[in-house]
């Protein structure tokens, strides 16, 4: 099977975890049968693995994403980059003719598309896997899947099926409905519409040629950030008339409020948390290293990061992001490719911070114009070099960087440095970055 | 007016404001006409300066607190210092002592002892002074204060006071009764034990020497660890006769718990904190630089230190201490006399902390054997000693000292390093201290 992972954007919804750099669907909440914690594209990457071995999985992101995926999936992952946000249409677009023309999947083979967070168990890629297979007989141009709805939810749209078969003919689409509207949709049968859908490599190029004037996939992506901002719904779903939509009646989660995502923590605590016996439906995701301690709460979610900290009733915490919006805050962690920085202290005119460097990682080598820097290894061993002079370092080693200098740090073993930036005007633009003969 | 206050040792019922290097006393929650925050031992102190400019105050307490105190009340004020816990007899007679021998205060004058953490009004003050002029008159040999009642608390002591005069004989004392017993002795006029008492200096020392075998304030202090653990209830109260008491009919609360500490806050945010509009009488204390959000809250405290986070509904916090117990931790921020310091990072042959040194103060001259240091000076100015040789350091000095070598620093200037330590075994109990020969 040819699957495409759509995996969106940041999302303020589960704030302090996710926030403009860090998405949900990295965060690692979920308990594998080992004890360790895996996320939820960790977690959907398993899964289909488990149902097709030989699974083309391509991963259609933004480029801010792709550290956190090759260091959550490994480097053998697909991964389509939109170089900037287009919404659905264009991106399924690109990553279409990114599995033609880079991977060389034929026309005549099928794709399915699905989000990167549902919350579900095998049975689901499954289905998706059948999805891909009805795509392939041609009875439709688009096969979606309809998720058998287990109560009336206001939050997603519904597919009315002509039958009540399997696989059947969509007799139309309606848009989120209220409670009641939705409890009528059900009665008649109505599914939901969980984003997932199958088509043929040529079918989705046609449509996508239709629309917009390219050549092949490196043109697309070069005219990518010039392409309106159209959903794929409106380009290509509404228009067509031969759709058929598939059932599942499965489990299916959408996790996307700290409410819905605690249901399926298995354990009440990740990270140092106690609750007391007075406690009830009290979850605690604490990434802090310091203890947080419940007592007397009830339906509460405290989350806890170097961001900030969370305490919430989980129905009130779906109306979160207003008010997360108003927070203005200095980045205080950050997941790379070479590996991580936590924001230890911030004073007006200095800051510290801890660097993680995968070991076979270095930074940019580059240089400040308002600040000096100060470099304590902690731990493993390295390479620094400081305007053009190499050196070996290692634990205790202390470099000294004044601004104008040209630095830079290789890890030969993951290595752990202390920063410590001094100067009136400390900011992340302050950063020249240089080649490095070597 | 002489007031002794006695200073009680850490609490972790306000935890993880307090623990067990920081008392709820210096906590600063509670705020001042100007907008800045003031904690209970500065707020009783300026009412005591209100009331009487001319106050002698001396603060029984142990050695723990000293800095504390001298950080928040300055140099002037008296503390008497208990060289280890033996309850409040043996810590009422040597402050006594410590008045008359060290103070010169006479026989014949009289002392208020009063408890440093009670929240009150000018009012209560002012009845502190007439306590100490009552028993100035000789009538009794103590002069009790007795709370006019506002509920029947089973948390307090009870005084039956023989009429209902303004100063009345003192019927007889009632321990802690449950809720029903409390409203009858209510009913009969009883009225709450404060811990406030006045007597003259050599009615006192009398006592102390009938039970203890002194000879002044420095032989009792010499002798101080081997005395036996008494309390002032026990050994004077009960056995005395000539006792009155005199009303106090104003504002008193005893904030030992969340929930009643809450209660006396102004606003419901200290520190980075926001509320969405369904919270219902929620109290945030946030002394971390991030923010907290709370929402769809009713009843609940939060709060958050370097040590850990909180969140409790208000009945509930006041069984916090046996979690507290359970909880081992690494102490993550200290008040000291010289400045403070805050660990920022652990890791397990690491440890970075932020040092701040008040200007005029320096660190003791020492080394350790089984760790290297480096500092890197972030604010302000001031000079080093390592291994013997002095040299003045600024903003972006480097200073490192490997294990053995004897290093210190004074701040000319207020000054902040951020210290590494480097080592396998890295533990506070690893420092050995010089004479500094200057």
């Amino acid at each position: 099977m040819n699957i495409v992972l759509l995996s969106g954007g940041s999302g303020k919804r589960l704030w302090p975890l996710s926030n403009d750099i860090r998405s949900k669907q990295f965060i690692k909440i979920f308990k594998k049968e080992d004890g360790t914690l895996e996320s939820m594209v960790q977690r959907v990457y398993g899964q289909i693995r488990e149902v097709d071995p030989q699974a083309t999985v391509t991963i259609a992101t933004s480029k801010s994403q792709v550290s956190a995926i090759h260091n959550q999936l490994g480097q053998d992952v697909g991964i389509c980059v939109e170089p900037c946000r287009r919404d659905t249409f264009p991106a399924i677009a690109l990553a279409t003719a990114y599995l033609h023309d880079v991977k060389g999947i034929p026309l005549e083979e099928s794709v399915v598309v699905c989000p990167v967070d549902p919350y579900v168990e095998e049975d689901y890629f499954r289905v998706v896997e059948q999805l891909g297979q009805q795509a392939l007989k041609g009875q439709a141009n688009l096969v979606l899947m309809g998720i058998q709805p287990t109560y009336p939810s206001e939050k997603y749209g519904y597919i009315i099926p002509r039958t009540q078969d399997p696989v059947s003919e969509v007799e139309t689409f309606k848009e989120k409905p209220d409670a009641e509207t939705a409890q009528k949709y059900i009665d008649q049968g109505a599914l939901w519409n969980g984003g997932v859908f199958a088509y043929k490599v040529g079918y989705l190029l046609d449509k996508a040629h239709q629309l917009i004037d390219f050549t092949d996939y490196q043109d697309l992506f070069d005219k990518y950030e010039k392409l309106e901002k159209i959903s794929f719904d409106y380009a290509v779903v509404e228009k067509e008339t031969k759709i058929q939509v598939m059932r599942f009646a499965g489990q299916w989660k959408d996790l996307g409020t700290w409410n819905t995502l605690t249901e399926a923590m298995e354990d009440p605590c990740i990270g140092e948390g106690m609750l007391n016996d007075t406690c009830q439906n009290v979850h605690v995701i604490n990434e802090l290293s310091v203890p947080i301690l419940c007592m007397g709460l009830k339906d509460v979610i405290v989350s806890a990061s170097a961001e900030g900290i969370l305490v919430s009733d989980k129905e009130q915490s779906s109306y979160i992001k207003p008010f997360v919006d108003k927070i203005d805050q200095q980045i205080m962690f950050a997941e790379k490719s070479w590996g991580s920085f936590r924001v230890l202290d911030v004073e007006d005119e200095s800051l510290t911070i801890k660097v993680t460097l995968h070991a076979g990682h270095g930074m940019n080598y580059h240089s400040h114009q308002y600040r000096d820097e100060v470099w304590t290894v902690i731990a493993g061993e390295g390479r620094t070099v400081v305007d053009g002079i190499e050196k070996k370092v290692k634990v205790g080693d202390v470099i000294t960087m004044p601004a104008g200098c040209r630095h830079t740090i290789f890890a030969d073993t993951e290595l752990q440095l202390i920063e410590v930036q001094l100067g009136k005007e400390i900011s992340v633009q302050d950063k020249q970055k240089y080649e490095l003969e070597r």
